[in-house]
């Protein structure tokens, strides 16, 4: 049995806590936050908002906002122990250096109150000590097929990666959907597309996947869609087709 | 049973083709190419180069570059009948008029040697005449249960969408995976996350769904990305970042 302490009540500390309340090998001693969810009530896991009355554990996750790891790492009334936080974009060494230091960065669009399945969300570690590696290993292994080993250099390029397909992606299908309302077009015609381009990229690669009129230096068709788009859509639409062309 | 000719070999005339060929209640009356291709020798379906030579069908359906439709329109030695294209920018009247005309354009990114499964392929139709719109819909009904009708202004709109969403973010793709490579970073453990993105907006809205640096407006995250990038990926990311800022 892995034991585990969490702390935080975002939308990862909510979910990490699910998990591991139900997988069989991993021991829930307690979770830490300001408020005591629901989810805490009804499986009555134990639970603190008491930093002073933390259990003894394994490992300890700290799932908590990206600017506030350092110092709660600093201030935290533990002597020693493993801690790891959950963060794509923060070095492992800013968390405290008189614990053993991880990382434990499960990478997926995550929200609060929609379900996941964790055993196909990828999981990147790391860890200073081999032994703390193992361990997380372990843990991870327990609850996704997909576990990396990474250093925090590699991290953050997921992480500037992850904002391009997922949030510009996003943005992305924002633009299609205004474009969409604008001219009474049901946005629900684009969604198998939408899915197929993603799909897509699982067998081939993004640069053999391209096509459309940027791909075939179509001007006309260029144009004639330029003169569709307000200002801001102009702009994005200008410098992807130009960087496309770049190829 | 519809009778069509299909004019084209290009990806879209390919699918449109097989699925024709397979479909009860449309008879394929003939193929007409520069070459004859594998897959009508091997189901031997009738096949022409000759445009002098062409059947007569209840509609012809020119699946040809978006350019060459005009043209081959005016010279197609054909007196009349309910003649259609299958392109998504070009307006039904670059048809000759002395066709009744029509549009019957399949929204979805088409790779010659990949699968497609056409029941979930939306299909955009227009026809000038009411009978002719309701022969369209026969017709796109028996191979695709997502069949709508949308004017020549319409499907400009949903064409130009349909950039954004598809070659627009397998850019995105593509400079995720170049960050990747660059740090020898495995782009398959983003590939989960590319999924979710394009699923999660089957259920809410694209505005609903976003998330990240951006959104939060994260100056600390969002200036530790634009170290890592290049001089393009960083025009890119600050475009899309004020743009997302500016929802």
């Amino acid at each position: 049995m892995i034991k585990v302490v969490v702390f935080g009540s975002g939308n990862v500390a909510t979910h990490l806590t699910k998990v591991f309340y139900k997988t069989n090998g991993i021991n829930l001693v307690q979770v830490y936050a300001r408020k005591k969810t629901n989810f805490l009530t009804k499986k009555n896991i134990p639970f603190t908002n008491n930093l002073s009355a933390i259990k003894k554990a394994d490992m300890y996750i700290l799932s908590i906002s990206d600017d506030a790891i350092s110092d709660f790492s600093n201030n935290l009334p533990l002597k020693n122990g493993f801690l790891v936080h959950t963060s794509g974009s923060v070095a492992m060494t800013n968390l405290n250096n008189r614990f053993n230091r991880g990382v434990f960065y499960p990478l997926q669009t995550i929200s609060k109150n929609k379900k996941l399945n964790f055993k196909k969300v990828p999981i990147c570690l790391e860890a200073e000590k081999n032994s703390d590696l193992k361990l997380l290993n372990k843990l991870a292994k327990l609850i996704s097929t997909k576990v990396y080993t990474i250093n925090s250099e590699q991290r953050k390029s997921l992480h500037v990666s992850a904002v391009f397909v997922n949030n510009f992606t996003n943005h992305l299908y924002k633009i299609a959907s205004d474009i969409c309302k604008e001219r009474d077009v049901p946005f629900d015609i684009l969604k198998p597309l939408i899915l197929e381009t993603a799909k897509k990229i699982k067998k081939i690669s993004p640069k053999e996947a391209q096509t459309g009129p940027a791909k075939r230096n179509d001007k006309n068709t260029i144009e004639a869609h330029l003169k569709m788009l307000n200002d801001e859509q102009k702009t994005i639409y200008k410098i992807l087709t130009k960087s496309i062309q770049n190829e």
